[in-house]
C-alpha cells in the first residue's frame, strides 16, 4: 500500500512525458496539469463484430430498399433539384434512389482525411485506425458540485472551452460544449466560435443554422488560420455534424449547411439520431437499418453535389427505457448497436463516429459505468470520431466539468491502452535475465531492468487516488468529483490562451463587430 | 425524459423474465429483486488478442526457459518427490522441468468442465466461450455507508453470503467475501462453510490452507450434496484457487491443498500474483511470462499426480503505482495483461480465470471506471471465471455491500450484452414493414411492431436511474451508493434460504459440531 508521503495527485511535478511541441502542458508557479502528451492516437484492436457477412447483408438490403421502395424526405428544395437531378425519384419532398445511385456516390467518398486548424501541430486525421475524441456538444444546462444545476451561460461556456483546450485527450473543439442562452441567437455563433478560435488552436467545428451562421462560421475559421479563401478550400479546415430528423427526413438547414461545407470541401458528418422503439423500430437491428438509410441518402447528396468531398457515418442509436419511453445511453443494445453501425461503416468504405454518452444525473458510479460502456464501444467498433467524450450527463441535457475530468482519465487511459510498448515481447519485454536475477523469493523494486524502466512504465493518473483508505481518508475522504472539480478549477484559473499572431486575431475581432453591427444571423429559422 | 410516475426502481414488480426453476427471484409482501435469470452467460465475441502469433511464441519459450533453466521453488517435499520421479531436475526446492515434459503434462488438461454443486440447477462449465461471475474473495475489512470501515466479522460475512446467493448474475460463492476475524481460525472453515453450504446452492470453494480444512470442506460439500464418497470423486462438486508466492515459488500449504483436490476429481485454479514492478519484471510481458511460467509449473504437477485432472490458468498481474510501489488495478496495463494471458491460456487450451478489480477505496466514479475496465478486460481476454467480480474495494483490502450491488448492475449489463437477440438480422429485426408504416415524421411507441415487442426488447437497469435530473432531484436526488445500499438492505432483511433437505442439513450441522469439538483445524500455519 502507498506510504503516506504520496502527495496530492494533481500537483506533482510534470514529468519528461508532459509536453512536446503540440503539447499543452502549462506551466505556471503553481499549477501544472500532468498529463499524457498530445497525440492521435491509432486503435490497434481488431473490431468485435457481432453480425456475420450476411448479417451485415442484410442490413445493407434493408437500407437499400429504404432508399428505394419507401424514400426519404428532404425538406430543401435545392436537395430535391439535385436528386431530380441525378435521375432519383422525387415526388412531393419524397425521394427514392436506386440501390446502384446510392453505391456509386458513397463510393466516391474518401476513406480518410485530415483536417488541419489554425495550429497545425492540431491536425487530425479521421479514417483508418486513427481515433479522436471530440468535448461534450449542445448540452442546454450546466451542473456541477459547486452552483447545481442552471441554465447555460457564456461564462459557463468558455469555461469548457479552457477545459477543452487544456487536455491533450481532446482533439476537437466540437459544438457548443454549453449553450450559452444569455447570448442573442443573432450573435451567439460570432461570440462562441471568437473564443472557441481564439482560446483554443484545435479543430473548430459549425453548427448547420442557417446560411449565415454557416457562412460567417468558415469565414472565422478561414480569418484565424491566415488563409486565404483558396487555401481554405484546399482541405478541411473545420467540419460540421447534421442530424436527420428521424424516421426518414433531412431538414432544411442541416442539408443547406451541410451542402454548403461539402462545396468548399469542409467534412461533414451525417448522425440519425435513431432511438429504437420512438424514432426507429424497436430491434436494435431496425434502428441501424433506418440510420444507415438516413445517413446514406445525406452522404449521397453530397457526393453527387460535391463529388470526393469528406464525410462520415455517425451513429446515434441507443434504446429507451421501456417504462418511461426516455431515452438511455451506455446501455448493452447502444454498444451493440455501435459496433454493428462499425460494420457497415467499413461495409461502405467511411469512417465513423461515435459518442461517449450516458443517462445519469451526477457523476457518480452509474455516470462512469454508462459512459464506460460508451467508450470501450467507440473502441470496440473501430470508431474514428468520438463525440461527447468528455463532460456528458442527463442524456446530453447537462454539461458538467467534473464530469469532464473524470471522462479525460478515461479517454488517457484508452489512449495509453492502444500504446504498442504495453505488449511488447522483445528480448528485454521479455526479461529473463531479470527473472534470474531477482530470482524466487526476491522483488524487482532495485533490479536495474526496473531501474531502467519505471519511469515511463505505467500510466498515471490525473483525478484517481491510489493511496491506502487510511492515507486517503486521512486527507479527507475526497470522493472522484471533488478532486475533478478541484483539478477543474485549477485548469481554469491558470488557464493562458494559445499562441496566435496578434493581427489574425484582431482581424477576427474586426469581423465579429462587423458582422455584429450588420444584425448578426437572423433568428427566425 | 421520464414522467414522475416512474417508481423506484428496486420495487417495481417482477415480469416475466424473472425467475425460472434455477431463478432466485425472491417473492414476498414487501420486497422482490427484480433481475435478470439465472445463466450461464455465453461470451460470443471474438477476443482482443493484443500478442501476433511471434508475440505468443515469445511468451511461450519465454515460461519454457524459465522452467527449464531458472527453475521453481516447491516449499513441498511431496512435490519435490512427484518432479524428481518424473525425471525432472531437483536441487534443493528448485525444480527445473523441461518442455517436453511440461508440454506432456499441460496436454492432459481438459479444455473445459463443470462444476455440480448441491442444487445441480446451479451447475457450471468452466472452459470454452462460458464465463461465470465469484463473489469479492478475501478482504480483511468490510465498508459500507452507516458503519464505514471496520474488519470483518461473521455478521458481515453471512450477509455477503446472502447477497451472493441472491444475485443470479453471481455463479460461484468463492472465497470468504470478508475475513469472519472474530470466529477463531481453528474453526473459521468450519462456520463459513456450513454459512456457505445452506445460505447458498451455489458452487463453493476450498482455502489451501493445510490439509485438515482441505478434507474438512471437501467432506463438508459431499455432506451437503447428499453424495457417497465415490460420487463425490466422480465428478467437479467445488474447486480451489492456489496462488504462488511469485516470483518463483510455490508454498507447502497451496501446493498440498492442490494435490489433495486433484486427486479427487476436484478443479485446481492457479492464479500467480504477479505485481509488475514488484514481485515480477517491470514489462508486462515480462510479468506474464512468470506467471504463465508459476502456472504451467502448479499444472504440470497436478496433471502428473492426477492425470487429465480439471485445472484453470489463473491471472492477476497488474502494475505498481510508480510514485509508491503500490498495487494499481483496472489500469491499461492490467487490461492488456488480462488479453495477453488470455491469449496464452488458449494456446494451451487451459481455461482462463481473471478478476474484477479497482484500487478506489469508495464506491464512487473511480471504482467504477477501474472495475468496468477489468470486466471488459475479462470479456475482451476470453475469460471463463471472474472472480471478485462484485464487491472488491480498496485493492481487494475492503468488501463493500453497496459496491457488490453496483458491479451486478455491471456484470447483468455484461451479460445481457452476450444476448445474441440484440443483433440478430432477421426480415422481422430489420423491420421494413414497420419503417413503411410508420413513415417519416412518426413514432414507433405504438405500432404493432413495437408492442409486440417492448417488454422484453431492452435490458432495464436494477440501481440505474434513469429519471431525468428534476425528477431524481425532487425524490432527494439519491446518488449511485445509496440507491445501492438500500437495494443491499433490502435484499439482507428479505433473505430466505435456498431449500435444503433437512436430513443432509442436520448431518452437516453434527459434522460441524463434532469437528469443533475435536478442536477444529491446527493454526500453527
Amino acid at each position: 500500500m502507498p506510504p503516506d508521503d504520496s502527495q496530492s495527485q494533481t500537483r506533482r511535478p510534470s514529468r519528461s512525458r508532459g509536453g512536446g511541441r503540440g503539447g499543452n502542458t502549462r506551466r505556471s508557479a503553481t499549477f501544472t496539469l500532468d498529463q499524457t502528451p498530445w497525440r492521435v492516437p491509432l486503435n490497434p484492436d481488431r473490431p468485435i463484430e457481432p453480425l456475420d457477412a450476411d448479417g451485415v447483408q442484410a442490413i445493407h438490403r434493408g437500407a437499400l430498399h429504404i432508399l428505394s421502395e419507401i424514400g426519404i424526405e428532404f425538406l430543401n428544395e435545392e436537395a430535391l433539384a439535385l436528386f431530380a437531378r441525378a435521375g432519383c425519384r422525387v415526388t412531393d419532398q419524397n425521394v427514392r434512389m436506386d440501390a446502384d445511385f446510392v453505391m456509386e456516390m458513397v463510393g466516391r467518398a474518401p476513406a480518410s482525411f485530415t483536417i488541419t486548424p489554425r495550429n497545425p501541430d492540431r491536425e487530425i486525421t479521421i479514417g483508418g485506425r486513427h481515433m479522436v475524441f471530440v468535448n461534450v456538444s449542445s448540452p442546454p444546462n450546466a451542473w456541477d458540485l459547486v452552483r447545481g444545476k442552471r441554465p447555460g451561460d457564456f461564462a459557463t461556456f468558455q469555461e469548457f472551452i479552457k477545459l477543452t483546450q487544456s487536455f491533450n485527450c481532446i482533439h476537437i473543439a466540437g459544438g457548443y460544449p454549453v449553450e450559452p442562452v444569455d447570448i442573442h441567437p443573432a450573435m451567439r455563433h460570432l461570440d462562441c466560435l471568437f473564443e472557441k478560435l481564439t482560446l483554443t488552436d484545435k479543430v473548430c467545428h459549425a453548427y448547420c443554422l442557417g446560411p449565415e451562421r454557416v457562412e460567417d462560421v468558415m469565414e472565422m475559421v478561414r480569418i484565424a488560420g491566415g488563409l486565404s479563401h483558396a487555401e481554405f478550400d484546399a482541405r478541411p479546415r473545420m467540419y460540421t455534424n447534421i442530424n436527420s430528423t428521424s424516421p426518414l427526413k433531412h431538414d432544411w438547414p442541416m442539408i443547406d449547411g451541410a451542402l454548403r461545407l461539402a462545396r468548399r470541401g469542409q467534412p461533414v458528418i451525417v448522425t440519425p439520431f435513431t432511438l429504437a422503439g420512438a424514432m426507429a423500430p424497436v430491434t436494435m437491428a431496425g434502428a441501424v437499418t433506418l440510420s444507415v438509410a438516413e445517413t446514406l441518402a445525406a452522404i449521397a447528396l453530397l457526393q453527387y453535389a460535391a463529388p470526393g468531398c469528406p464525410v462520415g457515418m455517425g451513429t446515434f442509436t441507443s434504446n429507451v427505457d421501456m417504462r418511461s419511453g426516455a431515452p438511455a445511453f451506455g446501455t448493452p443494445e447502444y454498444m451493440r448497436a455501435t459496433q454493428m453501425t462499425g460494420q457497415l461503416a467499413r461495409f461502405y468504405g467511411l469512417p465513423l463516429r461515435s459518442s461517449g454518452v450516458c443517462t445519469a444525473n451526477a457523476p457518480d458510479g452509474q455516470a462512469m459505468w454508462e459512459s464506460s460502456n460508451s467508450l470501450w464501444a467507440a473502441v470496440q467498433s473501430g470508431s474514428n470520431m468520438v463525440y461527447h467524450a468528455a463532460g456528458w450527463l442527463e442524456g446530453g441535457l447537462i454539461a458538467s466539468p467534473e464530469k469532464f475530468v473524470m471522462d479525460c482519465e478515461m479517454l488517457q487511459m484508452i489512449q495509453r491502452y492502444f500504446e504498442p510498448q504495453i505488449t511488447a515481447t522483445t528480448p528485454e519485454d521479455i526479461a529473463l535475465e531479470a527473472v534470474a536475477e531477482v530470482g524466487p523469493g526476491g522483488h524487482y523494486f532495485g533490479c536495474a531492468h526496473t531501474r531502467e524502466r519505471y519511469q515511463s512504465a505505467f500510466h498515471a493518473p490525473m483525478v484517481s487516488d491510489w493511496r491506502n483508505y487510511e492515507s486517503w481518508e486521512a486527507d479527507g475522504a475526497i470522493q472522484t468529483p471533488q478532486r475533478a472539480h478541484t483539478l477543474y478549477r485549477q485548469i481554469v484559473d491558470n488557464f493562458e490562451p494559445p499562441a496566435m499572431d496578434a493581427t489574425l486575431r484582431e482581424e477576427l475581432s474586426d469581423f465579429v463587430a462587423r458582422r455584429k453591427a450588420e444584425g448578426g444571423a437572423p433568428t427566425d429559422f
